[in-house]
């Protein structure tokens, strides 16, 4: 097993790639773990230019040898090199998978939208700056090794196809060609450091929009790190959430294991499918 | 001429209020401002229930004897009441002037969207919490009774259609029932206390979208207040505008004359009509 990490978004302290290679070492001695050198440039913003992003950063995508792709971080940028690099993709890189959540979810979106069927929310890397985060990592070493289902998002069946996406990223997917098609599926949305009123902003807009509309329900996950609203909004993430799924005539299901913390669990995009890699 | 304020978003302080309809006597004696005491009203995060808001803020956009709507300041809560009101108004409602801007602009959009014509961004009574305030509303004033040419943003003639946005509002309404289709228009878009990469993301987004793709051109506004980005971003705010509407075709312009300022320059949606309610 060949696994690449890749930061299409800010970039990723050398530190945190030093202890996850430990960590993965240390459960997985035959996993080949190989942090691509573009996830420690440095461009203004970003982990180096949008060039350097979308050829360093695709090339392991493309690879034969290379059985997932990892997204090193969230941040902002992934949806900048998703616009640039997702028609560059061959054959070969849509057999593999794909794992990252939040900034990242801007390119998960983007490859379910192109017929990628292996993508998946869950931690990432950098996760391991949170304390605890190693259970974090394990977990999400775990699905890409085996698809451990104990990894999985509670809900998560073979039955039913599901995505998670932070809220924000998701609307800023809204009406463009990366805007996957979520017909049917359960979908799952989180939220850190928002002020409520943006969640709430947020959600009518999802909501509002006709495709997403066609989502078989929703579930929500965490919103960790609210700054404080002036005057107080009101109303829980919760409310919120029901309030908008009432409008809109979605389903609200209850609440997703999943969030900006050590929890968050994997979510595949579509269903389930058990061993696939193994 | 008569004038209703409403406040479809946060709730406005009844001492602007006085302040305004003082101004307003001074300059036209024979201008009948009205203030709706839902403006005064609150509940959490806004100037009244959504119910509250919804009933009272249309009832003067569907009355006879009312010419203008202006909006009274922005906030949040604009988009929850055009997705809850819109539907209400009438052929009366659809004959009159309509003017505000920042979170009032989801509402502008979905009155151009549904046919109305006579729609304008620019400042609102709220705008006198700011030094200087006084001009600005003299500026909306002017353009109210008499479409006075001076108040016009300098680019702005009665050969091109225009409209103007705040852009992380036009981001929540891309993809949405509110989308008014702005082809062959120049949108004019401006941006406050946003990080630099928020507004990177947002254009991003803005530009992705194939509607928006058939705008005649862009041209930026005022970004005032941008916190700073860690690590610093490395592009102004016309770096990032001249960046997407290269990648997605759009033609750039040039900069706008207006922003959330006492500067800040009438913008009317599609053709400016001169006197057409003087």
């Amino acid at each position: 097993m060949r696994i690449a990490i890749v930061a299409p978004g800010s970039r990723l302290d050398p530190a945190i790639a030093d202890r996850t290679l430990k960590l993965a070492l240390a459960f997985y001695p035959a996993l080949e773990l190989s942090f691509h050198p573009q996830c420690f440039r440095s461009s203004g913003h970003f982990a180096g230019t949008d060039e350097e992003r979308k050829h360093c950063g695709w090339k392991p995508a493309n690879d034969t040898a290379i059985d997932a792709v990892w997204f090193a971080r969230g941040g902002y940028g992934a949806g900048r090199v998703a616009l640039l690099a997702l028609h560059r993709l061959n054959e070969t890189a849509a057999k593999k998978t794909y794992l990252g959540y939040s900034d990242a979810g801007a390119l998960l979106a983007g490859l379910y939208r192109c017929g990628f069927r292996d993508v998946a929310h869950g931690p990432m890397p950098a996760d391991l700056n949170r304390e605890g985060g190693e259970e974090a990592i394990k977990r999400s070493l775990a699905y890409l090794m085996s698809r451990d289902p104990a990894t999985l998002e509670p809900t998560v069946s073979p039955e039913t196809p599901t995505a998670a996406f932070n809220i924000t990223i998701l609307s800023h997917l809204i009406g463009t060609p990366f805007q996957p098609d979520l017909g049917g599926h359960i979908l799952m949305l989180e939220e850190v450091s928002e002020y409520m009123y943006r969640i709430d902003r947020a959600l009518l807009h999802i909501t509002s929009n006709p495709l997403i509309r066609t989502v078989a329900g929703i579930r929500l996950g965490r919103c960790s790190a609210i700054p404080a609203n002036a005057p107080d909004f009101g109303q829980t993430e919760e409310d919120i959430a029901r309030h908008w799924c009432e409008i809109s005539g979605i389903p609200y299901l209850g609440r997703a294991d999943i969030g900006h913390d050590v929890a968050n669990r994997i979510v595949p995009f579509g269903r389930f499918r058990p061993n696939t890699v193994a």
